[in-house]
């Protein structure tokens, strides 16, 4: 393989040197680069957190591999910025938390820290205009002392944990009530489990927190079976642990940022990632795959699409994909969400006791975290713009989104907000390779009309991302199991 | 342009003498048939009845334009089959009714008469074991007199009409109830309005003849704009028009087959239809388009895309498109059918009184209808294979497909449909051109996250197809709607 013709990932340390790409900077390929036709055992598509873990399996169990990514930077939906002082703060996937096992596990072995994800002090609960302060220590944990609503949405919370311990996290479709839960959205659920407003919203917000969608958007079955994998194999899955800081998904963070974790893996494969090669076409022959990408031809034995489900429907088949594969593709779509970050010359609600968690109904920004890196300093604070909030800022100017994210910081945690030293953000829903983040999510009917083409490999294309996993779809555990799981599949049937 | 280095459409006269084709037969593009650069006022993309009706108006109006279509054929899910006796069958869309004024009067000016489908005689139920013969001229119409769901049905139908009436067919999101109907699938709507399994069997069967889909696959709110649709400017839709043979969206059909009107509409516009050039890449640059297609790159002013949204998502857009218009696409898919063609000798139900009509709660095929042509020979039964039923045999031979189909049309009609002279089918769901028939539906949440995407044109591109029409959408007469006004917004931007 020449690796002198090719952009290939040059390791963490020129990365971080040239700084971390930011979305939207993907640069066609410049023309000419064209290697001749290339050979490998196996052609992973996409240098995500998913890819680029079946690469490292395989490498290591001594195949040879190649790594397709359509993007100038690995990572997919992890994605890494330089700040102005230096440090890198997360427009992407960041959290890792108990019952991760896979990505602690990796990260370890990467020499990746974590730290706690800064937990301490009051939550910010913001509706109907009024501002109350809470802990999340109390018996109610992280859901907001909503007068009339936190103690049914708490019932509710834990209905939805016994019909999600009824859920096969490895196939929900065989539930036994998986027809009446498929055939439902979870709006309809919501409404049919709560009376009250405040309730209603607190189910809601923590849908769109999750999700990056609507309860409208989203199968109830679809809901159960993301609670039934929010956990591991001795741990039954809980909401508890979806939407937690401590104790839950958000427990911890990477020093250095989460880009490590890919970076490092990159670094390890070095040529055998290929930078600016979006695959076009997959080509099953005889006795193997022939792999189209804008940087040339590879041939594999077996390939694995590690992209999400819509992206992959934008590859050509050929042969073509059966129908439930094809038809799987084009009714599991992305979530929409904008992550801001804005920062500031220190952690100021920190000092007023503030934990720079908020919970709101007033948007865009309703949901906020503290992103301050492990030192300390600059201090950050991250928001979530989500579902519909989202999709109606998809085409707003930047000044617009930062003025009305600032507008919504500072309603929280007060005036200091309005004047950041830095302000960025991720529009994922406008970049082209993930049109959505976090994850792709099942609309009422899919997962009884096509589950089981979520992973079933098609002669010798085999699948992972966070969606394919049977443990925390979704989250940066996911994407790993799901890379141990494709890597398996694939050194079976070599 | 030069007509001699590609394969373009011949005209009626000689795809008649070569035989209609068959779905899965499109050929890859002859390798070396790669025009150079070509020019047109305008590029559509897609010679079904969308894309034909727009060209044709341009090329009426005086603007040069191109079809590229990816198949060998035209025509998209207008799908015509020559039976061994020379007669034609159909295979894809094939009614006409009253109020679909646009596809009749373009027929009429291609001079392709109609007939009345055969509709004379009873209907046959069959449910739970039990064969009944009834009267769609009865006071119930078309509803089957199950004992106790045919009243319950009717309500229901009369309640769903009354909200349809409701919902702005240009813009079903501004219904007063649009939050509330698209934030439930049609199947809790059933569920909530019906008590008796025959009431909800009806319902379900209805909606699946619709649209190939589940009740839990849809939103409420897409279901009442599709019924508030089954109509025109003076005539307001509802579900009646929707499931009628006579006095309904089945009540005729196209004397040769409806093959004909594509075909000549395709003929008129000779070496302007360029076959098997599957469209790859659009690019916007500032004066104009250029599309990629595999027969080569054509420059225009202006592109019609008239494919179907799942499939006009697989094309490359440079720029990129918006968010909005790309997450629609991820959540607006293809329904399944299979749809299967028996001839005999003769129309043998006739003799017994049979319209060759049933409804049907045993699989795989519940609906059928009397398929025979204008001639009255061969008898033909056509039968729906649909929704959960069509994805079971998406994977099936035909062996089996017709074994069980057979059985199906013996069981309503008698034992002499077991002895077929000819049996087709076309599967739909595995057409790769296609991906699903006969129409992308909307599951909750796609009218109001994502509803004014389906016909905003994007720069330079707009959007054809019979998912744009306000009126008669999944439909013949939509299709045309959709081509009117698609070239009527292209000749005023132009």
């Amino acid at each position: 393989m020449s690796a002198l013709s090719r952009r290939v990932f040059l390791g963490s340390a020129a990365a971080t040197a040239a700084g971390v790409a930011t979305p939207g900077s993907a640069a066609a390929h410049p023309a000419g680069n064209k290697p001749a036709d290339d050979r490998a055992d196996v052609v992973v598509i996409g240098a995500g957190l998913a890819g680029l873990t079946t690469a490292r399996e395989l490498s290591r169990a001594g195949r040879s591999v190649l790594v397709l990514e359509a993007r100038d930077r690995v990572g997919g939906r992890i994605l890494g910025h330089r700040l102005g002082t230096g440090d890198t703060t997360e427009l992407g996937a960041e959290f890792i938390g108990p019952t991760q096992d896979r990505i602690a596990a990796l990260a370890a072995e990467l020499d990746v820290g974590t730290y706690r994800t800064y937990d301490t002090g009051d939550y910010v609960y913001y509706r109907d205009g009024q501002r109350t302060r809470y802990s999340a220590s109390g018996p109610l944990g992280p859901i907001p002392p909503d007068p009339t609503g936190a103690a049914e949405a708490g019932v509710a919370i834990q209905l939805l944990n016994e019909h999600a311990s009824q859920v096969p996290v490895d196939a929900p479709w065989q539930a036994g009530n998986a027809e009446e839960w498929d055939s439902q959205t979870f709006h309809t659920w919501i409404q049919q489990h709560t009376q009250t407003e405040g309730g209603r919203f607190l189910l809601h917000v923590a849908t769109k927190a999750i999700f990056s969608a609507e309860p409208r958007d989203l199968s109830l079955l679809y809901v159960l079976a993301y609670i039934a994998r929010a956990g591991n194999e001795n741990q039954p899955g809980n909401i508890e642990r979806l939407v937690s800081t401590t104790g839950g998904a958000q427990m911890y963070r990477f020093i250095g940022g989460s880009q490590l974790v890919p970076e490092r893996m990159a670094a390890e494969l070095g040529d055998r990632v290929q930078l600016d090669a979006p695959v076009r076409r997959i080509v099953q022959v005889p006795d193997g795959v022939r792999v189209v990408s804008d940087a040339g031809t590879v041939t594999a034995r077996r390939v694995v699409v590690a992209v999400p489900p819509p992206l992959a429907a934008r590859i050509t088949y050929d042969p073509p994909m059966p129908a439930a594969r094809d038809q799987l593709t084009q009714r599991f779509p992305m979530g929409s969400v904008t992550k801001v970050v804005a920062t500031y010359p220190e952690p100021f609600w920190r000092a007023d006791g503030l934990a720079g968690q908020a919970v709101s109904d007033t948007g865009p920004v309703q949901v906020t975290f503290d992103n301050t890196p492990h030192d300390g300093a600059p201090g950050a604070l991250m928001g979530f713009i989500e579902a519909d909030h989202a999709r109606a800022l998809d085409d707003a100017d930047v000044a617009t989104i930062r003025r009305e994210a600032l507008h919504n910081f500072a309603t929280y945690f007060g005036p200091r907000a309005l004047e950041p030293t830095d302000f960025v953000l991720s529009r994922w829903d406008n970049d082209v390779w993930s049109r959505g983040c976090p994850v792709a999510f099942g609309p009422p009917g899919l997962l009884l009309g096509y589950g089981p083409a979520i992973r079933q490999p098609v002669g010798r294309i085999h699948w992972a991302g966070t969606e394919t996993s049977t443990y925390w779809t979704g989250y940066l555990d996911g994407a790993v199991r799901s890379g141990h799981r494709a890597a398996r599949e694939v050194l079976t049937a070599l």
